[in-house]
């Protein structure tokens, strides 16, 4: 197949006086004279010059939005204004045709982000979701970069797994049954034997658990897969399926971990500034006029590249809890009852509420909580010497709330068997994870980035429906 | 906490001279004098010396295999043979303690394969499955590294999905309905609408599909990401979970499809033959010693290594599936009747038994096979000229057989929805998959790369339960 050239290397320019080719799908075509092409390398178009005068007008009429072109020509310095190279096209051929009656992403009237949630399938064709999902994919390889050059090991834990081990509860059955004729055993229940696992099995919520046990022989290692919560919330905030970084290192304390996550967040964002500039841009540009709509009051203060150029700029603040919980109780929004749940004390399970007014209007940065009361954090988190709180730390972030989750995990065996006892946690299914802790223990630490809520804060997006290319929510399943 | 220093560092020896502290497990402890100790981070241990005379004989019990300890101690010039560094032991301190007696890895007698598979959570911690998890690292990442060069864009596919496009069949369901009390309709069906996602889902065979989707307007994706198969193949060659590499490019027609998929190869075999020379290496020795029990007859040609160098010093082999036919029905191997499925002609399916002929027997290099004939392949694949076959690939490995599949896509609606008709897809369902074919189609072409085959054929492996962390198959889905 002829060679083409990619349009983010041909607005580089260094081609200029060459024959090029380009292929690509339209985007605009104004006056029957000047298409505007996009092969999804970059958010910017190249402008394509039609001689109309010599083309055959039945090849003109073809060229509508979202058709697929091939074009030859010389590329050339652009005169006109919005661009600096544009190609005189010497032959132009059409590779799929696009019935401008039946596309449904006609630029005409700007389609709502609902509207193309729908068309998930054709949304990637627009600069919003084409920045997006450019984006998405350099702040994934930004995280292998960084965890790479630091000698973590990338681990696949599994997907589907018998444990559920977090208690988080709200897990997806998987299962090979007949779901019309599941086996039963003599006594009438579910005869899981006979299931392809030979057990009840589900979707995991999380590889922490599996990627502790690498750790504990690798040192370093980390996750990035997919995890699943069958929880039933319509929220912009939630996923069914996600996907998750679990790094856990060995000889690690719980400032070890906060400094990794803190230097992990900085690099990618300040690898996807430098890497998607233009995109990041365009982003910025959006959330700008999406904001002109809202009353003055509502509006972010900063723009997006402002935002994440002031996360690169200024060390997170690190607080505990406790003293969480002081500012909190003390402060007049409390006082004036304008959260929805008081805070009246030390132990409450803090709210999205809570965790914004700390990062958006107390310290106006990305906050690092740490040291939770032991009853509302999992039972592997490592207890601290007061008998209360255990080494635990949240990430939150302006606009998103909890971005990262980790703690320091209990190696003391007796320790952590005590604590499985008072939860009524089954410590013989979770045998190989106790193992860890009778042969070669030894202090270490992990935490969880949810990868879309990374996302969704760098693009500056509302929704987390439209960071992942086919969502999973209640009652969706399509495409 | 006091920060430390890996071994992979330190044995590089620039840090001679300085105090270092280093932590790790335990492999050995000779004569009461020479701890081997390995942190994972490569498969070399650093010897520690002992000053036995002055250590507490309490502590110098506790130093046993598999304990968790921390060194410090200037690192020195070892004047021993089999090392070029050394730390004598200022300080030891003891982590985690590991009885003798219970830990099941003692080396006193080398613990067979089939036995660590039962020990998954700890067999990261010998020679052999350290080496294996790191070149499994080195392999996803210089994946990445090498399509992100390219300008691709890391698209995540959903793992729970609607459609069993495919047409493979063997799925698992995703459900969440509580199996004692499957809701049903008044006509007495699964009332799907009552599931999570209001309708049957299972996880995913491919991310092709979508991700074509993605291509159709990014011009150049790829996915890495699990797939399932609930196959009750009990094989050393198939998982119920495992990890795929899918790149779609849009504008690619056969020839650059299989340009991209043997670049890709050489290109991350060559990377793991430079970053993980020790460790490939060492299971090139392994696999020499395993082979050492076989009779000479069995044994390979190449070691590990060799054989690895050949892949990248030869063009793979491109033939049709047509002169493949006829090489097979005239191999002395077919008139003497020594395959199970013997060639009679033109349309047969190859078995293994024919690609392993053709790979290892005929041409002794990878070889590309393609234009298979409809009837064998899928209803994506591009329709040929000849009305017969279709624009399809094979990638065949010596040792493990078809390591990459792929096709130039059928983007002609009018032939596709022949062929879905012909095969009885239904073309309602996917609806978003034609639509790519009714808005700007072009021609475009993709493959699968199994992840764990490529991990089985660079680690020289035998089994691929023993290239993925924690395998899932038939009756087993533990830890």
């Amino acid at each position: 197949m002829s060679s083409r050239t990619k349009i983010k290397a041909l607005l580089t320019g260094t081609q200029t006086g060459t024959e090029v080719t380009v292929k690509g799908w339209v985007r605009a075509f104004r006056q029957n004279r000047f298409i505007a092409l996009n092969d999804g390398s970059t958010n910017n178009n190249i402008q394509i010059v039609v001689d109309f005068e010599n083309t055959d007008p039945t090849l003109l009429k073809r060229i509508t939005v979202g058709a697929a072109i091939s074009v030859t020509g010389i590329l050339t310095v652009s005169l006109g204004q919005g661009q600096s190279v544009e190609i005189p096209a010497t032959t132009i051929e059409v590779l799929g045709d696009c019935d401008p009656d039946a596309y449904p992403l006609q630029l005409k009237n700007r389609p709502s982000l609902e509207f193309l949630r729908e068309k998930a399938h054709l949304r990637f064709r627009t600069n919003t979701f084409g920045a997006i999902f450019r984006v998405r994919n350099t702040l994934s390889f930004a995280i292998h970069q960084f965890l790479q050059e630091k000698g973590f090991v990338y681990l696949h834990t599994p997907v589907i797994t018998a444990s559920d081990a977090e208690g988080a509860g709200e897990t997806f059955h998987v299962t090979n049954f007949d779901l019309n004729n599941i086996p039963r055993t003599e006594t009438g229940e579910i005869d899981y034997k006979q299931d392809f696992f030979g057990r009840s099995t589900n979707l995991t919520v999380s590889g922490q658990l599996e990627g502790e046990l690498g750790a504990m022989a690798l040192s370093d290692i980390y996750t990035f897969g997919p995890t699943f919560r069958a929880e039933n919330s319509n929220t912009t905030r939630h996923l069914a399926e996600f996907w998750m970084i679990e790094p856990e290192m060995a000889f690690y304390d719980l400032q070890d971990n906060a400094d990794l996550a803190e230097g992990m967040l900085k690099y990618v964002i300040s690898y996807a500034l430098d890497k998607n500039k233009e995109d990041l841009e365009f982003l910025s540009q959006r959330l700008a006029d999406e904001e002109k709509q809202k009353p003055q009051n509502e509006r972010s203060e900063m723009s997006l590249l402002d935002k994440l150029q002031f996360c690169l700029d200024n060390d997170f603040m690190r607080i505990t809890y406790t003293e969480a919980i002081d500012i909190l109780r003390d402060s007049s929004h409390n006082k004036k009852k304008k959260f929805q749940y008081l805070i009246e004390g030390w132990g409450a399970d803090l709210q999205s509420e809570h965790e914004r007014y700390l990062v958006e209007k107390h310290f106006k940065k990305p906050v690092i909580l740490t040291d939770y009361p032991k009853e509302i954090k999992s039972f592997y988190m490592r207890q601290n010497e007061d008998g209360k709180t255990v080494a635990a730390m949240d990430i939150l972030f302006p606009g998103i709330g909890e971005i990262v989750g980790g703690s320091q995990r209990e190696e003391r065996l007796d320790r952590l068997e005590q604590r499985m006892d008072e939860l009524g946690i089954p410590k013989d299914e979770l045998w190989w994870y106790l193992d860890t802790r009778r042969f070669g223990t030894c202090p270490h630490a992990g935490f969880g980035l949810g990868f879309e809520r990374l996302v969704l804060f760098v693009t500056g997006m509302g929704n987390i429906r439209d960071v992942i290319p086919f969502p999973r929510f209640p009652k969706n399943a399509e495409f």
